[in-house]
């Protein structure tokens, strides 16, 4: 087995530098196969570094003197700050000398550099970002979140396309369902965007198209692979963490309110912890952002170790998979009839 | 104290004739300015109120043969069912012999029918549906959840206006914060409707216009007014139902894993029960039909008698603070400016 060489965003993120560096070496540890290039300021990533046993015939770490921040506007960013670790991974995905990088810094400098620096798929109208959200039945793929906020239909039956792969070769769900989100089951229902999509992906050879799915069925599980503009995509990511954030909250007030519920909680707080976990976003890896010519992960700003283990992880089967060949063959069939 | 004149559709809804009945014969005891007139099959209706002993001063029976089904394409059921119960009840608020109209019905038939039959306000471009939402601080008027999943940034304008009046005056709620729902707080950030939208709302006097809120501030709280086309506003709401749904069904499972958690559930029961129902969406009355011509409520499909005597008794209020006026006055100056 070939190794796969991940670059790693060493200064991105809400937990950056430690728990992204903390992440890499467990990547390190679970699988014999990766690589890292760890980018970031030297010794700041040396310094973290030093905390741990590792093998080091398999960490190269690249100096990189600027950070992007949060805030920043990504198109200037990206431009101006050359030397930052997120353009210096997108610089290396480009050139080969990675197989993918994975970052939980600025989504929008992430999806600028995407497009600008590594580049599109030939065949591929629009890149969408992919994250795996939770279900009742497992993990369903949530395309588009990223920044395709005004989507033709054509670009979103490419979400379908490029999604379908993902779950079907990544997630190992065989012939996955595709759903499109809109406000009811007919086909007549829903705006412009979902009534021509609809038509579109009814008459799509090659995928299992199961028509409208209600922003309700999502979290049922109905669907593997939703598809969405990114506006609407972005609204059902941070339903899922508001609607759960506050309910949570509720539930734990509760639990406080006299000695009795006090009791019931030790009761059932290991167990509830643990069904809790199997509903938050960051129990996968990052998201994908798909139809790119190398492999571009964003993990949550938020991320700890394990999501950011979980991300290089998840790099190995992509390029075992050869998912960008396969994008790229579906497309271009497309094209050609 | 004049009366207010509600006519109830019987027999709209999942649980229609007997849950309907039961909330109005509620509506009468906790209010005795309500008049109900009850729309729907003669027989059916009289042979629900024979079980209860009520004021029959305040009740008049009106016989409608048809009905209307949830699975009818809105426009020909309006057009055709003259004498549904839906119709009948349109017509009378249109001729003024009822102050409002309460509906468990078909949502496309409901919004149909008030466009068509009751009308709109003069200057209002697209009535919008707008129900109460649960969140951490209270509830908060999402607004559109109806048929405009098309809309223009005029018409989101007219909708903060519109939700202004209505958390003001029967919420009680003092100088509303209205959010308008994109990808991002900053004013740059969204899809084109969104972004033109955020200017309109910037530059226009008599609201307490906050800027962008992101989805996961709605359960949290952070606007009073949601401001949003019907397709996102569908999204949003469906959301709730739906990781709700989930969520509440995974916490009932954990509790049922073993003794011990069953005897925390026992613990627990009755307060996790009582948390919960305060982040129902039925804890609040139906969703007015706001810029109509006279009052138009929609309860959900699946109402209990509750909802639906909430449903009526928030028609006394939206009565007397005169809301119509206030939405024709406070469009009429803008027009003018």
């Amino acid at each position: 087995m070939s190794q796969t060489i991940v670059a790693l965003d060493c200064m991105g993120g809400d937990n950056a530098p430690g728990e992204i560096i903390k992440g890499g070496i467990e990547a390190l540890k679970e699988n014999k196969d990766v690589f890292l290039k760890m980018v970031g300021r030297q010794e700041d990533v040396n310094r973290e570094l030093e905390k741990y046993d590792y093998d080091k015939t398999r960490v190269e770490v690249v100096n990189a003197t600027e950070v992007i921040e949060t805030g920043e506007p990504p198109v200037v960013a990206i431009r101006t700050k050359k030397d930052s670790s997120l353009v210096k991974c997108m610089y290396m995905v480009k050139h080969g000398e990675c197989d993918a990088l994975v970052s939980a810094g600025s989504t929008g400098a992430t999806l600028v550099g995407g497009h600008v620096i590594v580049g599109r798929i030939k065949g591929v109208e629009r890149p969408p970002l992919a994250p795996l959200i939770p279900t009742e039945k497992g993990g369903a793929l949530l395309i588009d979140c990223g920044a395709n906020v005004d989507a033709k239909p054509s670009n979103l039956v490419q979400f379908a396309q490029m999604g379908s792969i993902y779950m079907e070769n990544i997630c190992k769900v065989k012939n996955p369902k595709v759903g499109l989100v809109n406000i009811g089951a007919e086909e007549e229902k829903g705006n412009n965007l979902a009534k021509e999509t609809y038509q579109l992906l009814s008459n799509l050879e090659g995928i299992n198209f199961i028509g409208n799915i209600e922003a309700r069925e999502i979290p049922e599980g109905k669907a593997d692979v939703v598809v969405c503009d990114a506006f609407v995509g972005n609204v059902i990511l941070k339903m899922y963490e508001g609607v759960g954030g506050v309910l949570l909250k509720k539930v734990k007030g509760t639990l406080m309110t006299s000695l009795k519920t006090k009791i019931g909680a030790l009761l059932i707080k290991k167990e509830l912890k643990e069904t809790m976990k199997t509903f938050q976003m960051d129990q996968y890896g990052g998201a994908p952002l798909l139809g790119l010519k190398g492999l571009v992960v964003k993990t949550h700003g938020n991320s700890k170790a394990i999501e950011v283990k979980n991300s290089i992880i998840q790099c190995i089967s992509f390029k075992e998979m050869n998912i960008n060949d396969k994008i790229s063959k579906k497309l271009a069939v497309k094209k050609e009839n």
